[in-house]
């Protein structure tokens, strides 16, 4: 077992493939003690061998079709860090069927297409681990997976997109609007020139689709997930949210309830005593609450180089020593084994049920309070409280905000279309779930 | 490789062993559904079969020596849930002896025996898992030894305790002492008749011991932990550290530093803004830091039935996995292969630098803090900051609560001596040290 070595692959050296070269050059002594084998870098691929990028790739043997690689090289892992869904999913079914065990960071891909690729697996007894595709450093798919196993897992709920928190958490320690945070945030890198990818959501319900499967142990269902993003938060909701306890975080949530799950991500307002309530800034963390372990909650970097390399790497370790054990037994890849997988009922968002914290603006005249309170009466929505703002008492709109109690959410949604068509009512009212993740 | 079973012994029917059995059976089919097998207790053990406990045991086969049931029933893991150190540290070598696998949530038996268990294991190639021995449900082993298993890791600090995190929570919240909150403690079943192991912080010591080994590769040394408890902590030290923007914990800290590693358990302040700063109550934590991962925090439950009991089972499942594959490959015991530890310079706590809070209570009188500062002075410690109480200004004695810049420890301890020997000095002077965990 000693001195052996394992001939890995890495295909895409962007950030992270440059942080796996670096990371296993760096703690390739620190890796020998702990493993007793070598991770050797058998070859690389990527599509430009000239550009300039934050790793040493000299010495490698260089391929530009990843696809080659595969062909061409003894390998025992492929490292998948192309991102995207079309040459990644290529080379992940094909590395499978020649035995090659796969290593991936690529979220889009599992959220997509992991059905499939889970089935193909298990067939070729062959692994796909993705550590990384989730909360960067935080290792919530092997927790999940392996020291949740003796767990039914009620819910989850995770802060899984840096860009979204740093936006909300600088937003309200500078008092500054959406845009203006938007763009410090694509000056500091974490956003993308396009950033509605992650404004939007769409990047947490990939990394909830996963979540979701392998917590619940039902297919990937990424098509069924509510998705809101944090575009029409503003400065005010940040600041009322706080005056009544409560912290503004974009949530992707899970959760087992009586008629199936939930699957949704979008701004929540939780309690400001929550732990998740103070991880700020583009740190990431997953809370999940299970009937034996109880809540318990995963926190760290959710990107950057050597922080997603780290998960990456420690997937490598993980399928090396099963080759060397020359075990056939893996943890299923979407935890539970295929053929036990459940057919939930994932609910519709207007069968869930919350309070909500809605903002409305009015004409500032008597009898406006009274009009929208009989709308909701009518829909059988209670009001648990409502914030006064009395220094706007001369304006001539003012924001009405309220809390309401727990009520299902089409009657919400219903009550808001007859309140905005109430001739005293400016704007689109601003309607935010409430957890109180307990 | 579907419908094996994988037989276990049950050593231990305590809260813990209550909740093992109790878990097996409420999520029988949640594990079935993930592994494929299914985990038969061929067996139980306890010295009094009659005793009323939280678990239903008619029906298993009963011993009420362990050492009996591992000669008489062939099964693959025995699970060790005695406690202490002696019948435990007899069953689990003569288990190993006999190849049968070893799951215990005994933190003692592990940081005292730990280095000769580790070596007849990895020699028997007999897995001993500890995952329920530090942080209950929280799976720090695990994350140690496998996720972060591609980093070097610098330090490691955690809330280990819950009755000491417990105890600190309250004097704060209800303003209450040491005493009143401690009987408040007993009462709720959160610290022992005798809490001394607790309090006096013996048991996150031992825990220390474990964490540190498979963190930093170095052997098991429970005795070079410097260990100080909360005996001390007054709610005005609790207070006076809030003003500062502090709040004072009971931390387990393990730490890299040029000369060799620290190892020590004590009072803390910890800047507020600290998400571990925040960790209440009965629950635990841990932060690591790393040199790839950076640093990533783990909380949940550190103790109660359930919640050790899923670390346990989880532990069982791993195992079996294995035996299932036939894999004879395992994660080191002590993270680190054996021979790759290396034996590092374990600092006395005279030696570690650090920023100090120091309350001293001095006579009201003029020039008293000019006597104190020359005093520092002469050590080469600095001042960073006073507190003044000025609404104490009539009293006879006051206290001066001073915080220091980062100073060797032996040059602030040299420095109580001489101040604590000034006639105007009353009392001995709270010295506790900072910890600002970046």
């Amino acid at each position: 077992m000693k001195n052996k070595k394992i001939r890995i692959g890495i295909a895409g050296l962007g950030t992270v493939g440059s942080g796996v070269v670096n990371l296993l050059d760096k703690n390739k002594e620190e890796i020998f003690r702990r493993t007793g084998f070598e991770i050797e870098i058998a070859a690389i691929s990527a599509t430009d061998k000239t550009k300039q990028r934050d790793c040493d790739i000299t010495g490698f043997k260089f391929y530009s079709n990843p696809l080659d690689l595969i062909d061409s090289e003894q390998i025992d892992i492929i490292v998948e860090l192309i991102g995207g869904d079309k040459v990644a999913k290529e080379l992940v079914l094909k590395s499978i069927k020649k035995n090659i065990h796969v290593v991936t960071a690529n979220k889009a891909l599992i959220a997509l297409h992991g059905n499939e690729i889970s089935e193909i697996s298990e067939k070729n007894q062959c692994d796909v681990a993705f550590e990384a595709s989730v909360a960067g450093a935080v290792p919530i798919i092997k927790v999940i997976r392996e020291s949740l196993s003796a767990n039914k897992i009620f819910w989850i709920a995770g802060i899984i997109n840096g860009t979204t928190n740093f936006i909300l958490t600088k937003m309200l320690q500078t008092k500054k609007n959406f845009d203006d945070v938007l763009e410090e945030a694509k000056k500091l890198g974490y956003a993308e020139a396009d950033p509605a990818f992650d404004i939007g959501g769409i990047d947490a319900a990939h990394k909830l689709a996963i979540l979701s499967s392998i917590s619940f142990g039902i297919p990937l269902d990424f098509n069924s997930i509510y998705v809101e993003g944090i575009e029409n938060i503003e400065l005010d909701d940040l600041n009322y949210a706080k005056e009544l306890g409560y912290v503004i975080k974009h949530l992707a949530i899970g959760r087992r309830v009586k008629n199936g799950i939930e699957l949704r991500v979008h701004p929540c307002l939780i309690p400001n005593t929550r732990l998740i309530a103070n991880v700020d800034g583009v740190k990431n963390a997953v809370v999940v609450s299970s009937d034996a372990a109880g809540p318990t909650l995963y926190y760290g970097a959710g990107a950057g180089s050597l922080a997603t390399a780290s998960s990456v790497v420690s997937d490598i370790i993980d399928i090396s020593r099963k080759i060397i054990s020359k075990s056939n037994v893996s943890v299923p890849l979407q935890s539970y084994q295929q053929g036990s997988q459940s057919k939930e009922n994932i609910l519709n968002i207007r069968e869930i049920k919350s309070r909500y914290y809605l903002r409305i603006r009015v004409i500032n005249e008597p009898g406006v309070l009274a009009r929208i309170t009989k709308i909701f009466g009518s829909k059988s929505i209670s009001i648990e409280s409502i914030l006064q703002k009395e220094d706007l008492i001369n304006d001539e709109f003012v924001p009405i905000v309220l809390v309401t109690h727990a009520v299902v959410e089409k009657n919400i949604t219903d009550a808001l279309v007859d309140i905005e068509n109430l001739e005293v009512v400016k704007d689109k009212i601003i309607k935010i779930r409430i957890e109180e993740l307990n």
